[in-house]
């Protein structure tokens, strides 16, 4: 065994074959107690998790691994293909000094890469501040939950003004080219600044206002039937059929229930999804159903030779998210796949979807209303619930406005990008887990998915010849094929901007996003 | 934080608290490769368990913790009521020295006397006996397999003969006090001599054999209904009824399926039982699910006190069947049992069970017969099939018998003990996978269950008054109560030996064994 590790580069493939172990062993953990872990069993089981976290971060952050990865990096630049200064001063594919897929080093450099960017991020973080951090959002998260139900924001303001501190404070200590938030952002989806989601926000903003109003002045689609009490069993069963139609392995995979779907992978064989059944909902369990199948099936399509490595995975949360997105909305709730699946649906519930045909289901399922909660907004409104956190965000970190002021600019935007003034905190500032989770950064990704994704839609039409009618079909495994062909089997090798670069031959662009609804629409005749 | 762990004894309990999280976090990765993991999953999730195994051995044998263990013993010595030389040399419950439940340091005593000896068997195997045992009993699994499937013996043969090499190694590196099968049967039953077994088993088999050719000659029973087609549904609904009338809290455990059943503890509040439901086998599922739930009974009627630290765990493999025989068969294979559940149960199933009645069914279930599958045998025959197991092992490891001797060794044995002849090895020698796994020394315990638990019964019955009334009554939570008073709540602080004295004023003793089955029977009148 001992020669096989001889090297700098096999000996942190090595540690990083156990940090994913560990990662995975979390993941089971966390997986078990979202879907069926008894009650009383919480204290021990975070404990469970807390040790494998420790052990991960002791593991990477050990003395010896900074000195393997300054090895490894010159073996790396040195070898062939390696012109390049560096791995991460690639210029992106297609551009000079690229090394081919074909490569031998083309693996090892991208491998070096996201393993150096995970150990610079865990050293660069003191302790003492990972500590603190995790005290401050777990009070935090108990707090939001009592200013939710009392509606009262000031209950959360103290913890939000903390969790703020210590947000700048990570910042600092990781650095940042441009501004602070780069290095929040950086967490979520590596490479992507944020003058560039500003930007592309920036025109999305203006496209998308006037795209609501025209479109809910003209539209008239009734999805009062979706309440009519739909038995968990079937509804499950047709979310089974479902996630196989599109291809979702149950050899290497399962479908669970929990209180809030979720994708986890707990191996690169192992990648499992949860709904829920809500039987007054009928949409609850099959647009949350597709939507984790499109993250299921990005893990499960990741090359076999990445399992088990650092770059075994989804290479950012935008990507993450135009890969369910695109499931959930480009594809699951187009016209032709209710042409497709509604008579199905149909056969299931007869006796309450007797009077629903598929071009009525289909327009009910693209219903766009402007509307509180984010988590319940449609595809067109969406982004504008997006935007509004990522502007507040960065007007906190750029000390532009204080948290204390959070609740009026929170529904002064709302009035502004989405046209309605929340009623209360509860349904407005305090909606949403992720800032009592420090998560600070992440709401744009949520965004970038959609945009993302109708870039990526738009190349796979001119790849594929007509999709909708692959669609209509039922032949999801061809648009499988071809997400797998240019996405997912390359994990986390080319970060989000090289990818988008590398499929569709630019760099993201929301006019695609914006075309895809207008076009969507116009179809539905509400344009 | 730092300041808590500044005594020998609180670093020690530190390291042990990590163990156990880790060994909890192993039992999870193996419960959901059992109970639901997809097939796929399989490899990943091996390097997942043996990470988890790993590091928990590096833990305990790391170089602080032999000495931490000689300080923390000193002090222990030292304290209050550790007027012993050492709490392995206490005579037990009653006897001289023994510090009284109230002692402060009586937990503190039985932590390291287990913690010790959990380190001495970790330090005392060499790491490559460990390494060559595991690669040895891989293979030997696969060969068992292919061996019972071609009904070929001599194709295990030498994997049995690398187990029982390294197994006799293994022994000596531990060392004994009388003889090398002390060392393996103290992996599974601490504290019980070799040559205990051997008196109490040459005892029982003497009363055996004559009983079960008394109860088969006179026994008319038929138990042919079993077979009648019980759909699985309905025989899981019955069998968490059957948990929860015996108090088993599903705020604490979870009742699952799996191809084997078996009992997990994956914390001190979250104890696991499965079962598997035969639809052509009415009584599978049954008593699958009460056997478990006696060793889930067990687990989780620990002090709490003792959560998260190795004296929270059952003390040995023989008490721990005691608890779930106990409940299979003194208790669930008992008339005034299905005088009380039979009713529900033909409720469930009233088609299938309309000419049988509550006194027929308690019949069937105790149909005594001959066979050659110990798995299969009913309550009196069992212990007969565990004690050729265990001749045939103290042959092995005493050199009387070699490997090559075993499939003729075990067919004379058979017919000598239980009257027939097995007509193959795969019915024969090869029906067991223990030796595969070089569990050499875990046979006695399955017998040992029976007589302790037996024993347990006798003084129950003394201190309770009508314990049949109880049973009858459905009062199956004073038979509990009295359980864990008695015998769960100490988890690991008496050795087996010390808490069949403790609790009964007496050594173990077949008799009361031997007692209850004659009493049974003649009830049941076939004796």
């Amino acid at each position: 065994m001992s020669n096989a590790f001889n090297t700098p580069f096999d000996k942190l493939r090595q540690i990083d074959k156990e940090l994913i172990l560990l990662e995975h062993t979390s993941a089971l953990l966390q997986w078990d107690q979202e879907t069926g872990m008894p009650s009383q069993a919480i204290e021990e089981r975070s404990d469970q998790i807390a040790l494998m976290q420790g052990l991960a971060h002791d593991r990477l952050t050990s003395s010896e691994v900074g000195d393997l990865i300054e090895q490894a990096w010159d073996k790396v630049k040195l070898g062939p293909g390696g012109e390049g200064n560096s791995v991460s001063d690639d210029p992106g594919p297609g551009g000079p000094g690229l090394p081919p897929e074909e490569d031998p080093q083309f693996f090892n450099r991208a491998f070096l890469r996201v393993f150096r960017r995970n150990y610079d991020r865990a050293v660069k973080i003191p302790r003492r501040l990972v500590t603190e951090t995790a005290q401050t959002t777990s009070r935090a998260q108990a707090a939001w939950i009592k200013a939710r139900e009392a509606d009262d924001f000031t209950l959360f303001q103290p913890h939000m003004e903390k969790i703020l501190s210590l947000t700048l404070e990570k910042a600092e200590a990781l650095g940042y080219p441009e501004q602070p938030y780069d290095a929040l952002l950086d967490e979520f989806e590596p490479g992507m600044p944020t003058s560039r989601v500003e930007e592309v926000f920036s025109d999305l903003k203006t496209e998308l206002a006037p795209l609501v109003t025209r479109i809910t002045s003209a539209q008239k689609a009734d999805d009062s039937f979706r309440s009519r009490g739909y038995p968990a069993a079937e509804q499950k069963k047709f979310s089974l059929h479902l996630l196989q139609q599109m291809g979702y392995d149950f050899d290497r995979g399962r479908l669970d229930e929990s209180a809030h779907p979720f994708t986890t992978s707990l191996g690169g064989n192992d990648v499992r999804v949860t709904t829920r059944y809500h039987e007054d909902d009928l949409f609850s369990a099959i647009f949350g159903t597709i939507h984790e199948g499109g993250h299921g099936l990005y893990e499960l399509g990741i090359d076999s030779a990445y399992h088990g490595t650092c770059v075994g995975e989804g290479t950012s949360l935008g990507i993450h998210e135009s890969q369910s997105r695109t499931w959930e909305n480009l594809i699951g709730r187009s016209l032709p796949f209710w042409k497709r699946f509604f008579p199905e649906l149909k056969r299931r519930f007869p006796e309450q979807l007797k009077d629903i045909d598929a071009d009525t289901f289909g327009r009910a399922v693209n219903r766009v209303q402007p509307s509180l909660i984010r988590i319940e907004a449609d595809e067109v409104t969406y982004s504008l619930h997006v935007i509004l956190r990522f502007e507040l965000e960065l007007a906190l970190v750029n000390h532009k406005i204080e948290v204390k002021d959070l609740p009026d600019a929170w529904n002064d935007l709302m009035e502004q990008l989405i046209g309605i003034r929340p009623p209360s905190d509860a349904d407005g500032v305090l909606q949403d887990v992720h800032w009592s989770m420090g998560a600070i950064g992440y709401f744009p990704t949520y965004a970038l998915g959609n945009l993302y994704g109708a870039q990526f839609l738009n190349k796979m039409k001119q790849d594929l010849s007509d999709v909708d009618a692959l669609i209509e079909n039922g032949d999801l495994l061809s648009i499988r094929k071809w997400q797998k062909e240019h996405i997912h089997r390359f994990g986390s090798v080319y970060t989000a901007p090289e990818l988008i670069q590398k499929v569709t031959g630019e760099s993201l662009n929301p006019r695609f996003f914006i075309d895809y609804l207008e076009k969507k629409f116009s179809r539905l005749n509400v344009l």
